[in-house]
């Protein structure tokens, strides 16, 4: 198949040809030799920040001292961004920056380095899950942000280097470009047509059910039909939901970590314990209230070949898998 | 230095942080032994396609069948879009796909596989891109193209599989995303100032001296203000074109092609003659025939570190160098 698809939410056109090479090259994960002392493991925490929180089994905030955490978040000690000062916006001549000013955290998922028995404990994800909303509630506090990026970056290939884990949020002073993208088309489709643009997205995909890879009472988890990447798979709440933070029906949280779980391990599954992902929350801006337009999802973006970019700067994607079959790949895993 | 930069023509914010590590990771081209027979070598003919055009010395047409050729052009053998048939624009429900039309063609830059010597041969790019041009008006006068993609991927990191050295040539049915963002961004501009956001650019660079690389009389190159990657170095021509093919002044293309190489032997000396690269032409769209907003350039992107294109799914850019810091060493390289 030789098709060009459109990206409806990016309006990127894609190229779907199967009949290129996928040369698959999963890298090793590091040796714990080569890995040295795990900075997130209990007993190393000299070689951390003092934690900004800690969380229990479910999810509730406990003391930072308190040694029988779940969940734990501190500052990364290289962060992208600094928390302190102001944002000083300023030209230089015609071009603009400000102060690289920003949260970075991290929070630890588990107390034990083996990350195995994340993908089969719905609990600890829920826990996160609370964890990461009350960190939210906590910086949105903070007029400076714009944004935050909630990450997991696993495996070797997405350069993770603590192998314990972990989460990562970015709370940024200004709203990334992808996702700016998202909600300016997203708007455009709203005053046109006074419908939810990811809301059609996912009626279409609920009634095509080629591209499903897995649903629940309240999620649902398909791969795009523009697909950029093999096995990129997108989560989505069925419901509209503008707002991340709404999910406080425990039920939904539920659901929501049995989905994740559900992808990953499908992934893992399907195409092997070592593959490289990322999970990759997209939230909304801030400083809005109310967003018609804006419906909040998670990418998993599995990273199976070498990647050079060259996509991302010549604007041409190739992806050399059908949507539909990697779907199937997933259901059936 | 934390500082947040505004890239002008692509409106994206990048974090300036070089606090952060950089790990060098500069994988060894591939053993003659590993790659086989090289299909791009005189004498393995029956490996590949039969030549589109042959170019002499001078960049001047020659017989497809002249053993006396400098430039050959082949069509890719496992091209990225097919060149028959009708693009047939068709909706899927809500989203919009066509047939995967377009070219897809290899200039092999010379009949010697090893490329040592064209990083010293100003003349062989000379006819290379007058070869470039003579194909793009040919296929120009296909009214289902939009498009002209021409890169030369250089290097391990960026899944060369062919060492012998080569461009490549896409023509498209569409105006990939990249470019379409830089064409509207720059028309806002031009809407507002009446003036090429480009010739600013190219103003403000040449003013304050400090990201210059390299300057000849009718070309400069420097490193962005808002550099995405470590040593990412654009060229543009001094004078407002929006046409490539308009350089038809012997001079111009000669000083043209000493840039080219001026640059890459540049990030040679001071990065390794291993390293990988892409070079990337930003042309025009092929159906417009004047744009005052629109400014013909090229971008050369090295790959340094392992690339795991995080960047590109979150829309958060961080660059552990300094652009002027990294002019500075090119500059002086």
């Amino acid at each position: 198949m030789i098709e060009l698809r459109k990206d409806i939410i990016s309006s990127r056109w894609v190229i779907i040809n199967d009949t290129r090479d996928f040369q698959l090259d999963v890298p090793q994960p590091m040796s714990k030799e080569a890995v040295g002392a795990c900075p997130f493991c209990v007993g190393n925490e000299n070689l951390i920040p003092s934690p900004i929180s800690c969380y229990d089994k479910n999810g509730a905030k406990i003391n930072v001292m308190d040694k029988d955490w779940h969940i734990k978040v501190i500052p990364n000690n290289k962060p992208i961004l600094t928390i302190e000062g102001n944002i000083i916006r300023k030209a230089e001549g015609i071009y603009d920056k400000m102060k690289g000013v920003g949260a970075h955290e991290i929070f630890i998922e588990a107390q034990e380095h083996d990350d195995s028995h994340l993908y089969d404990n719905k609990q600890n994800l829920v826990a996160c899950i609370l964890a990461m909303q009350d960190r939210i509630n906590d910086l949105r506090n903070d007029t400076r942000l714009e944004y935050i990026l909630i990450y997991r970056n696993h495996g070797a290939a997405y350069g993770e280097t603590v192998t314990h884990p972990h989460f990562q949020l970015v709370a940024l002073p200004f709203i990334p470009k992808a996702v700016a993208d998202e909600i300016s088309i997203s708007k455009k489709h709203y005053e046109f047509r006074e419908r939810c643009l990811f809301c059609d997205v996912i009626d279409q995909e609920l009634a095509t059910k080629t591209r499903i890879v897995m649903e629940t009472e309240n999620f649902v988890s398909f791969i795009p039909f523009a697909s950029r990447f093999p096995f990129e798979t997108w989560i989505f709440p069925k419901e509209h939901t503008f707002d991340y933070r709404v999910l406080n029906d425990k039920n939904k949280i539920e659901d929501l970590a049995e989905v994740v779980i559900g992808v990953t391990r499908k992934l893992f599954k399907a195409l092997g314990r070592n593959i490289s992902y990322t999970l990759l929350l997209h939230s909304y801006p801030l400083k809005e209230n109310k967003m018609d337009h804006f419906h909040w999802h998670i990418e998993v973006i599995p990273r199976l070949a070498k990647y050079s970019g060259f996509d991302l700067v010549s604007g041409m994607y190739v992806n050399p898998t059908v949507p539909e079959e990697s779907a199937k790949f997933l259901r059936e895993a």
